[in-house]
């Protein structure tokens, strides 16, 4: 499928549900075939020997109308029986994995294994969910967030954000793999050729950041600086969802519109925040963004 | 777990359906805790990613009163969304694994990628289940089934087995890794040290054959042959399940309690046959066997 780069291009880096939400709201405003989503794929895990791609999931099942609401991630009207089944044993099982959400890892994996790559095992998924936009993995390759846990060393994302349900300080984070990975064929045309480039409100250390540390993302984003707009996932000093606001403050950054501004400022020309963050707006501007 | 041969240990050759029926009825008449039972595992397959062990399950589901009565195999009141939504992408689901079955293969994925051999982990899943007799396959290591089918080539067992219906010509069957490979610990030691062995009414070729391909297991077994009884799988010329008469047939052997007596006469001294094959006991004697 060709993409056609043009004004009517919107391009959104986008994490896992905040992004997907954002996306769900953007749909009903702009044509989905002209919406491209570069995926955070630093999240993904291997799990009992599953190829587990949690934010792209998020952003199919709810752009599909298929997303379990209650809890942002997963499928509506789920089962849990394989899960029952790996307790039965004492087998691992805080990464919790859904019957029909395990049909979309089997088919992924078996994918995967046959040669596929993760592009176009994303892209069958999501066509056969007809979810109209284009959504795409920043990259191919391998690529892992890796956090380091005060007291306890490095450990892999999903460790920290679901087994530690995102409680612990965190020292430090890195994007293992980054430096030898390259975007996926289409990614940095179409930050090129985007009416407008969005940074979804995902977090801007864990989910945004690892797309921005793809080689040549970064400097794509950048070029367009004037025609990229950033959403604020920070409320009045508050996350949306997750953990944004608590990593923001333990890795040194102000966890507020400001302190987001600062981090976005070298990319995105416009901040958009939410009405409780007005009296923050002039703060904002002191960082060269409107 | 220390095995304790004595003369009260029946050690019994077991393949899946056939095999875990007659070792249900025997657990009935001798204590489970003194039955040993080496599994066939060269049907095994890596399916989507996940460790498949579809004999070893069998036996293990069959003795817990947990198996699908209608099947044979898989689980009782087991749900199928997996496999749905595998299919709404199009996917492979001829290998069909209910939702209950996948947490089993989930566990034994993530025990094996963990570093534990079969041995421990069909142990561990036994154990889960409260079976009472111990399961070993009959090696760790890599054996699989294939079969070479007219006019195809070599395909794998699953392949002919469920994907084909065992409904093609076959010319040909090995057991690739079997030179290799070494049997679990306890295996020889259990036929070597039993009052009895018994080969379950199993397919001799494909279940029963990669036991003994295994090598020590069928010097093993000869070594004992006076204490070791066979039970035909073969009633008045048919299999009593699946494709061992055709089979027998297509690789040149008789499809009679008198071809399976020929078979295994280097090994067994006694061949269990049913009443309707009471004609054909001279012949099978005739063969070297009561």
């Amino acid at each position: 499928m060709t993409l056609v780069t043009d004004a009517s291009l919107v391009t959104v880096l986008a994490g896992g549900v905040g992004a997907a939400r954002f996306l769900a709201g953007l749909v009903q405003e702009h044509p989905p075939r002209r919406v491209y989503v570069v995926g955070n794929t630093a999240d993904d895990v291997v799990s009992h020997g599953l190829h587990v791609s949690p934010d792209l999931d998020t952003v199919t099942y709810t752009l599909a109308g298929a997303i379990n609401p209650d809890t942002g991630w997963g499928l509506a009207g789920e089962t849990w029986s394989a899960m029952a089944m790996l307790e039965h044993y004492g087998g691992q099982a805080w990464f919790r994995l859904g019957d029909r959400d395990l049909g979309t890892h089997l088919y992924r994996t078996s994918r995967l294994s046959e040669g596929a790559d993760l592009a176009t095992v994303t892209a069958e998924i999501a066509e056969a969910w007809d979810i109209g936009v284009r959504l795409v993995p920043v990259t191919n390759d391998r690529l892992q967030t890796r956090v380091t846990v005060a007291g306890e060393g490095e450990i892999g994302f999903q460790e920290y954000f679901v087994e530690r349900r995102h409680a612990v300080p965190v020292e430090a984070v890195r994007f293992d793999g980054a430096e030898s990975s390259t975007p996926a064929d289409g990614v940095l045309e179409a930050i090129a050729g985007a009416g407008a480039v969005v940074i979804a409100p995902s977090n801007p250390i864990v989910s945004i950041g690892p797309i921005l540390a793809v080689p040549g993302v970064s400097d794509a984003v950048e070029a367009r600086r004037s025609a990229t707009v950033a959403v604020s996932p920070i409320v009045a000093g508050a996350a949306l969802r997750g953990p944004a606001d608590r990593l923001l403050r333990e890795l040194g950054h102000e966890p507020s519109v400001v302190g987001v501004a600062r981090l976005y400022a070298p990319l995105v020309a416009t901040l958009v925040i939410d009405e409780a963050d007005a009296a923050e707006a002039a703060a904002v501007e002191a960082e060269g963004l409107r």
